[in-house]
């Protein structure tokens, strides 16, 4: 088997963290996963949503976006279309949940994080890098609530990160780019903590199916992708 | 452990499916989970949408809603405010997909085959039951379509179901409903085929994360209860 | 004359209420005018709306909705439209102002009764059905907030029900079903209290009119039909 | 009884048409039910909407709206907050469904009325000046057409009119202006013919009722009223 | 050089002011630039937006509509389709920003005066009428907020108008009507103040472009009609 | 006087162009006007609007959005919040007519090229950068369309390009940043051509007014800007 890519089967495409891409967020990184890049800001706001004001606990939300032409057909601006499509719906519900994962609500205090996740060039895989570079804004956003003594505490429990794995010509590949993602038969998505558990797991097999070997297959890749990033991420941190 | 249900843990609630349960779908099922109810009906409509059109395959499509009090506090009708919510446009979609996984859609011509699942009464386990029901109605649609000579073929590829398992206090348990959903660590929905074999698989964490044993440890109790909802469903299609 | 239905010019389709049809609402009522079924529900909520705050009185409020397949043919999801067509907005509106003439909202005290009534098979006359299902469900709903001490008097001033008359080949007929609706020259809801007043009183002659005594015998036949309905409402509330 | 305005129970406002008020439109009708004052245009266009093409029928369509400054206090602007509000859904549809009736829509071939009533002071009875003054516009649209030649047929069947009548202080009155309506029990409106057949009949007794007798007294008020303003229509109609 | 409507180049159209107009409102004027006629009135109301609160000053926001028919052809109904065009939108914000700047906001009071400009016929400049009609409205409410003792203190602090130019076939004229503002290359609209400086000034060269002396030409034409403007809407304004 | 930014009052920001920013579209450059920063790209697409079809022209259009976070404080995301707002339809529509002035559309065939401007970081100016930026990325389309071979033709009339000056502290200043922005008096926003002749002038005084005098000095700093703009354009687009 080869890749479309040219990668062995278990291989990242390159990642790069730049941290402080833009000036005014408390937390800004630009994430590229190959051609892949995304702008992943995080916001701090006092106080939380009226359904959680009280009881002293913190939020995070999330929310992403596609700049029309980060693809490479032109997409109509969701904006003008007046409605958030299905897809990108689902999308910032999934980065939400997954970085809520990453903190100790309780010891963020009443306060809110609100990621931003905005793609700029498209090449699959735009969920995974999204998640994945939002987790290192989502430090510096608490790194700057502590600078500021917002907080005293330290509510991260543990970085988290993503990857996609998936099923081509009958392997499991990690990591795919888009003519991966469009060939292959199944596509995975798999968020995980830096201790090696699982957060959320997303297979879908659009139109086919896989057994239950093919499904290990891939989350053996997803577990060695992750932990890779996880170093990636904290190599980053480390820096400046 | 003792589940909130008083259930064995690789016990399912009561199932029914009532076919023919309104007069106008080609396909028509009242599906119970336990006290969890929905209506699933599948319409047939020649022709597919545009982007497909001219060549030659069909489509299968669903739609989601909750009746404002399906649930024990009311909810505001997504119609009056004038959006559907993210978690009712993540819900359809996976409706549609596993239900395209069902079908050869080169075998269905260019028909399409609109899934409705609105959930008349909730308790945990609305989509699962709702991807359950809506097989039925859509083999009833296919019997419909092949009846009246619409289709000399027969596009049912395999029966699928859905199940949703749980870490329940550290054990892994089948077939939520909604007190056990609410105290559950870890919830987990999987849609598979009657062969065995997976189409979709989503787990999340909401806050926490599940260990690698666990998640095998839930995966082999839907294997199971799915075995089983798909037996029931075919004793309802052999009815009448 | 013959009706296509066969009945008789001031027969009734069969009439059937089944109370605590869903288990969550305070009132729940699955009414069927022959082939039409609606699922009326009453949700109690505490408190007004805003501009009525203070005032002391009550609010009757009421919400309708088609599932898609109700009808022949599906009809486009309203929710998933983005907004309630006008038929809907007018239905929804007619009948909370017939069920506010049930009670008396100064008795009812500051609490807010929402009405959602739901055509889950539709054979014609599902707004009078609506109605007609609703005050039963209304009367649980009061039944309930008695029960639970929350109001310590009995707002209900009297029954109401609806029920359609038109006139078809020169004759005026009652309750008409779908073909006879479609069929008929006049068409007129009416909304009648069990004193034998009227609440409202809709005649409409799509592109046509109709002369002063045939607006006199279908309101005759109309006093008659919303008798023999108070009847049933009273039978079906004195059961269990 | 005396009534607010200082009217006899039978006695209109000051009724006039000032034809040609705009220069656009095909029919220009400034309508005055004493300090009501609506702006009715009739714009004509060739072709009629998709689901009638090829039927060689015409249609004819009403939009209404208020200024947001036609009232005692501003209304929020309906274009502004993205949605018509129920009531002016239920006027418009009342307008199209009352206009048609005066047209025979076979003779109109192939071309759309569309009717727009705005507005510009209310002081009660928009609806029935709007449709009373609609007729005139209409009718000067008819003679567009019949001028230009587009068609050679008159599809007029009827001048219609409309005034409301309701209940107060125990006694019919007709065409009630805002203190009026807000003080009586009951309001009717009511569209005719001139022949003295009905169109539309739609009594409300919002949290209230009425008798038969009462009913058939605002009936008799009404085809007076309706009687007087068909004979107006008729005098402006003639002139220039 | 001859202008289509046979203007000499530094003429306006006929100019009126018909002041309450309508009389509900504050101030209600109807203004007419040729047959581009406007109703604008003013709504004067207690308090200011959230954003303002608590700091003293005023607030004045205007919004803009066409009647439907006000033009040749008859446009799509912003209330119906949902939401106001970007020229609706650009058209409201100018008329607001100019009127902020005849007024004193902090000698206001928290006190709002929303501006309604609705164009009932139109033959080009509705933006310019819009603003010079609604200075004098403005007025109106303001004289009425000084009768009834809410301000003690004259806003004021000077009238303000606006007047359209262009270059036509290489000549610059005043005030253009709709057959001039086609066939003209450059359409520029200047708001300014009874002092002669200048509020807003917004050129534009669809397609095309214009040089300094141009521009200059063009501003020296808006002077002197805007000049002429204020002189009538004094004139107005010391009637009655 | 002393700027803010320390600049001298005709000294423009840091200004530079990086081509081939992002890898799908036609044209891609981020533009750089000190810490304003936007994506511009241009995408090309064969045909015309409706309304334009063969009438052998094409069309330029734009849209323009900013990032949640490119400002201080977090903006909601319109596409979350289902329409854009009045600024950012204000802007679009001047950066699609000022391009438009940069082709000869009949030169350019029937194809549509769509402007995309994005902001990732605002700091004043956005309107200018995004026009200035999007001029340098319709020529790299344009050139595109050339070396495809889909027009023979060259429709490039003239660069453009835009600045704001504005008066601060009473004297004209050039290209402003965010906080001499929100201190002066004026603010002016010219687009002109290469030529020198205007394209768009847009004077705003909001609250205030600027006097004749003023203007010519604002006008005489904006043409200077403009024409280094160009150069710095000219010199971008000469590399590579």
């Amino acid at each position: 088997m080869q890749r479309p890519s040219g990668r062995n089967p278990n291989q990242l495409r390159d990642i790069t963290f730049t941290r402080n891409f833009t000036c005014h967020a408390e937390g800004s990184v630009l994430v590229s996963f190959g051609n892949t890049r995304v702008i992943c800001t995080a916001s701090v706001e006092e106080g939380v949503p009226r359904f959680m004001r009280g009881e002293g606990r913190g939020w995070v939300t999330a929310e992403y976006g596609m700049l029309p032409r980060s693809t490479d057909t032109r997409m109509g601006r969701e904006a003008a279309r007046g409605k958030q499509g299905g897809r990108t719906v689902e999308i910032q519900r999934l980065i939400g949940r997954s970085l809520r994962a990453a903190l100790d609500l309780e010891l963020l205090g009443e306060n809110t994080i609100t990621i931003d996740c905005d793609v700029i060039q498209a090449d699959g895989g735009t969920r995974t890098a999204s998640i994945t570079g939002a987790c290192v804004a989502l430090v510096d956003a608490i790194n700057f609530l502590q600078r500021k003594k917002v907080i005293q505490t330290d509510p991260l429990r543990q970085m988290i990160a993503s990857v996609s794995v998936g099923m081509f010509e009958g392997e499991p590949v990690l990591d795919l780019d888009y003519p991966e993602d469009f060939a292959a038969d199944t596509d995975m998505n798999v968020v995980m903590g830096e201790s090696g558990s699982f957060i959320e797991v997303q297979g879908t097999a659009e139109g086919a199916h896989f057994a239950r070997e093919e499904l290990n297959a891939m989350l053996d890749l997803a577990s060695e992708g992750i932990a890779s990033l996880v170093s990636m991420q904290k190599a980053a941190l480390a820096e400046g």
